[in-house]
């Protein structure tokens, strides 16, 4: 069973900052943000960890196997180069969904995200190293069937961009409420959702619902492992399986089917 | 009126690359992403013009005030530095949308983002810098009445993201199929719109529509000027006056209420 | 006859801001400060001047081109992104050295380097763009002949090094001292220097000079231009053909043997 | 006794790269350089080892703790970000010097540094985790007694970087020659030297020659660890010790005097 230790990032008091003492130039924020997704993406990607830029003033990470002190460095380093600070919470659970709840909850005790006094907050309970085991983390990375030459090719951009917004909408809303799941745009047409424990037929049932509403065909590879970045590669993998036997839904796992009996 | 200088960014055969000759790792790829987009957003933020991340292997900015020789700059800073190139396309119109459609047309008529073979394309005309008029672009930025307060600080950081995701949806569809206007979500609880020219009321209809459908409350600044900056800047500034004024529309240009008339 | 401005970049109060409240990490300070200089390479690059990195907390740029809104804009996009700000001063001059004493001087007459209240410091006149001319920059590029053959796969890594660093420090001081020339390692076995008018006979003695006191044998091609950039890529590209032509001296400009009648 | 492991990090085909098919913009190489020093201090900061810049094609590390799988990802993640690729060669010994130079054998074994088709070469032996020992690495940080007041509230800029440079250049020679030790200038008027295992006479006695030599007066802290972290840090600790109480070598271990038992 799945057991997804899950980061809240805040950047503290950041919406003040940005507008103070006047409003800072819209390009600089862009950039500060994007370089500061892009250090944390390489920082908890080295300790097989993915972090999703969100909102990029509020980012969801999945951490399984980073510690304490990986996180006290995290903050450390963010401060050593930063203009801004962040606070960090951790939180543990069979759904991803309930983890980031619980890891939001300890960070809004501890203060609004606009209290100024409320800086480099750590909270939350962190995965011994050595308790991870082979299912803890279960991924899965979607793509759209075909869009550069259904979209890409013959939209304008912004109609393939909202197009695809709206089949990820779908998906996010779907994996959210009927399983926990938590799904992030990563760029092009890609979505990768960190998951509970789902069968295939799960995720069959997911790919239907999202063409259904929105007419949007998916794909999917499904890895799991002990942390991320492992289940994450295995469902890369898997998706390449899935676009050269064209098939819908691709799980790395044992056996395809036996995904949902463990 | 408004005659804005639309640029689409597109990373050449980018999708091929990513799983050449395996799939890479997804951490890299977030890396490479977001440095590319920070970057084009300084190169093009210090000419005064804005770009949006979008799907990030495809980005729109709006160029107003950079020249063929700026696109042709960007192609071999990127060039030299990453391991990807990128094509590039530009449409001038009063419809930020109109701008895009043709620019995205160009790109698609020298070949499929997929092809191998094609790379740097640079097609389109662009302005010249002396014939910029101080109406050329308008910008509205958009935000979340009181986002911490209602949402950040309440719920979990994913309904957060989901409630601003439904909120932003709604909006880019309205100002895309009503006004041809180009929204795109900057991070936090920001939204920001490239439009046309437009009235104070339509920026209310848009605001009442977002607010009945979504029931998200959402406020707006309006900037005009001879580049995204100067108009972006603007309004920005239009924002805090009417956070100040707990208004929901706030014009920077001559006096509220005249925009309609140019 | 050249007419170099030169800016003086200093990060305020650094010393102190690495040790407090106890020493930083020393690879963020690593990162911070070469992402520092990167990000003004960038951006003074894009304006076609050049910035070398020097002390790395004092920095010297060749900025023709540059105005004082350019000029702000660098602090006011560090200040943003980075947790320290940047003084600046700027002069102008026929001998790059004079120019850089004279910024300095500004500098230091607004306060102490390591004084905590002087800050994002603006001092000096910069040249109208409408005035440069083609001979204001003067740009030598210089390395070493045959480097890989001789250093990198013959001698251990710290021993090439040391010789490339022995050079190095002969022909600085040379340049400095017999013509008020700017030299700075750029990376590999490459120096670019920012010269006076000099003719290439002036060159001739500098290579010898270099030859006879190190037995390092360097090649150096000569550029000018209203820019850096103008008078840098011609200088590369006079190093290209000394390469070819096996020779020791190339100017790029009228006729080889005219640099001199300038 | 000291057992320090150093990786040789060199670029590869590197300066052909730079000229071809014409010579690229210098500002983008100084950009690609410094960016990919800060993402490889980040990655080898992260476990706890040291990069220095040195020719930034030829980049030298101390490596104490990090893996061959760490080196194979370093060439991965670097492979998938930038437009060139890494050849890695690691080493150890007592002295750092030695170490280097095995080092850089075993990786001109593998073919040239401009060898077209020797690329992502990766050799050498890798500590095992498991026997490191707590004096493994021992740093000394060196920095100019009162270098604010004394050379850059001073003497232009210029001048106090060849100062500092002189000294620097006395530094590297004396420690290399005499005692096996790799120093490295990183910015400011600091100097890091990688140390094999020395007394704090022998420290006196380096700080001597350089005054002696070249009239520059340092100060030293030193430290010892199973990483260049946790020595370098504790030796940035002594260094501070050392500015409080005005004495030129401050070693943080067991007692002041005793450095040279071990």
């Amino acid at each position: 069973m799945t057991n997804t230790q899950v980061t809240l990032v805040q950047i503290d008091n950041y919406g003040p900052w940005t507008t103070t003492p006047r409003p800072r130039r819209e390009t600089d924020l862009q950039t500060l943000q994007s370089r500061l997704y892009a250090d944390l993406s390489q920082f908890v990607g080295v300790r097989d960890g993915y972090v999703f830029f969100t909102r990029f003033d509020n980012m969801v990470a999945v951490t399984n196997g980073l510690t304490r002190a990986d996180h006290e460095r995290i903050q450390e380093t963010i401060r050593n180069r930063y203009p801004v600070t962040v606070s960090l919470s951790a939180a543990t659970a069979a759904s991803p969904a309930d983890a980031l709840v619980e890891a939001t909850e300890l960070l809004q005790d501890a203060g609004s995200a606009q209290d100024g006094d409320r800086t480099e907050i750590l909270r939350g309970e962190f995965l011994s190293p050595g308790r991870q085991r082979p299912d803890d983390v279960q991924i899965a990375h979607f793509d759209v069937v075909d869009a550069t030459g259904t979209y890409t090719d013959e939209l304008d951009a912004f109609a393939t961009f909202r197009r695809i917004e709206q089949g990820y909408a779908a998906l996010m809303a779907h994996l959210h409420e009927r399983h926990g799941g938590l799904a992030f745009f990563v760029g092009g047409d890609n979505v990768i959702a960190v998951c509970p424990t789902m069968a295939e037929t799960d995720y069959a049932a997911v790919v239907s619902h999202v063409r259904d509403t929105t007419d949007i065909d998916l794909r999917v590879g499904v890895g799991r492992g002990r942390t991320a970045s492992e289940a994450g590669m295995d469902a890369k993998q898997a998706l390449e399986t899935g676009r050269e036997l064209d098939t819908r839904v691709e799980c790395a796992f044992p056996a395809v089917g036996e995904c949902a009996t463990d």
